[in-house]
């Protein structure tokens, strides 16, 4: 199998995606890995890590930055890192693409470049977080899909079930509708226009769920419009980042403090890798023809490993066959393509 | 000033509730404040806390309970103490509400019993989170509107501004549009729709925003859909239950991170207090006519009572008269009033 990893991507650049490929070069003999992106930077990388033996390299003579916007930047920079490992999957000369770098541009190249499965009219993106019982939720979509009909979200629960069921072997994953209660009745207009077409469906539907049930350990899969999903996921971020900042300013107000912080030093780091595990295999772009996952860009070289390992299982598993096999198909459904 | 408290709301029910009303009406010599609730009940709190001699006990014989529909409960609970206190409200024998009960029955009780302001179609629930540099972002609406049309953020907008600006004491505060991405061309339909409206209005608009705007430290007020607050609001609170469990569990796994817990417990119990500081005062309810405050059902005497002050400021300050001053009237606007 192999797997095209875009060099370029990630807050760090090459270094960190140079050396997350390596890793997983080492712990898999059957991943073929190619390094997509500035071919001088990548060597360097290479020598600095004493490795390289079984790695390609193809050269992109550009980078896509985190701030430019998507479109600009895809028009603008045809020869980018992202849109070429793009293309190697498209040629079929990648069986999975890995991209720590800019969210939108992927999946906007992936849309335009790769086109959607048949009957799928919006890819989602699916985002796993932690939950209780040491469980996981994907929830989908977090923003590849801004203008969402009951279709897509439908569409979604689908997807992600094939996904948690092959990738993660959950049997039957249960399935939730965000909404703002429980009770059938709340919620607004797409997800009323939503509920029957989960209840006429063969997923193991659980009905309305709410923000809270992300973490509550008791849904694998969550499903919501892009713009819900997109908000949802940078103010979780947000309230992490705050979080941690706060917690530092607190535990270092006196000496006593610090030496309790310094003690809780390995249960702080525990936490914070239970929150980072769950990121870990990144979030696969469900519903474009090729394999697709973006990890998050503070990604460091261990969790871009296990991401091509992921990428690795996604693409042995055929969970793109078996995602044409088993969404339901829409006579009405409207096909045409935009920029996503 | 009078201000009604629903003395049955909160998880610990009369207990925290009388007790805080106590508190504030130590605090405050101005404040006349009326328990709303059962009388029995209510006596026996104040006999164990040796107080009550300016305090007005109204009876209602029926508590809505927190898992209860608001449309079944309000229908079949008229003497319940939500809508006895609005009731007081709506006859001018008190200039402000209280309640740890049920949002959506408090919503709908005072969106039928109130009415909305002049111009107002649907009200608003904004709730204060703390952000970086000490200050506060408050976010409207978390839920009282499932459905919003354009005009409802724009009033959204204004009328945080005017509680910010009025009982925070912050002159021209910042304004965001919660969105996907900052800059204008992201969003969806609805955010789209608003931009110009915000953009014409004498907001100090800061354009579109992100979910991470709202710990971000550098926006006032940031306006979304009910839908989109809500399930942010709950996903937030999910995630601080969880990380605070998953905390817990990690520092309990050797006597050295007991140890280390032990010594950092003043920081962790800081960390909460910032946490629970930016949601004392409640989250005020814009848009009906009278002053309606709703805090967590989990508030303690002292949030309660804090709560109860800020009801008192928001009275005292006018702030309703003030919003009917200055949102924008439109013509088009259709004030029919339904169930919230």
């Amino acid at each position: 199998m192999r797997v095209a990893v875009d060099a370029m991507g990630g807050d760090v650049g090459p270094a960190a995606m140079v050396e997350g490929a390596v890793l997983a070069a080492r712990a898999s003999s059957d991943v073929q890995i190619t390094l997509v992106g500035l071919t001088g930077q990548i060597e360097a990388e290479l020598t600095r890590l004493s490795a390289g033996g079984n790695m390609e390299i193809h050269h992109a003579s550009q980078v896509i930055e985190m701030n430019e916007p998507s479109k600009v930047a895809l028009r603008e920079k045809a020869d980018s890192s992202i849109t070429r490992a793009i293309h190697l999957l498209k040629d079929g000369k990648a069986d999975a693409v890995v991209t720590a770098g800019h969210t939108g541009a992927t999946v906007a190249a992936s849309t335009i470049l790769l086109r959607c499965l048949p009957g799928i009219r919006r890819p989602g993106l699916a985002v796993p977080f932690p939950a209780h019982n040491d469980r996981k939720c994907l929830v989908i979509d977090v923003g590849a899909n801004i203008g969402c009909e009951p279709e897509d979200l439908l569409h979604y629960g689908e997807m992600a079930s094939v996904f948690v069921e092959t990738v993660d072997g959950i049997k039957s994953p249960s399935v939730g509708l965000m909404s703002v209660g429980s009770e059938a009745a709340k919620g607004n207009k797409l997800v009323k226009q939503t509920q029957e077409l989960f209840e006429n469906s063969d997923l193991n539907y659980k009905g309305n769920a709410e923000g809270g049930d992300v973490f509550g350990g008791k849904l694998d899969v969550l499903v919501c419009d892009g713009f819900v999903g997109n908000v949802m996921l940078k103010a979780l971020e947000g309230l992490a980042v705050w979080v941690t900042e706060a917690l530092r300013d607190e535990l270092s107000r006196t000496w006593w403090l610090k030496l309790g912080a310094a003690a809780c030093k390995p249960g702080f780091r525990e936490l914070r890798s239970k929150l980072d595990t769950a990121g870990y295999g990144g979030a696969p772009l469900l519903g474009v023809k090729g394999n697709v996952i973006i990890t998050h860009g503070a990604s460091g070289p261990r969790a871009i490993s296990y991401t091509i390992q992921r990428a690795l299982d996604l693409a042995k598993a055929k969970v793109n066959e078996r995602i044409s096999a088993e969404v339901t198909q829409h006579a009405s459904l409207d096909t045409e393509v935009e920029d996503a």
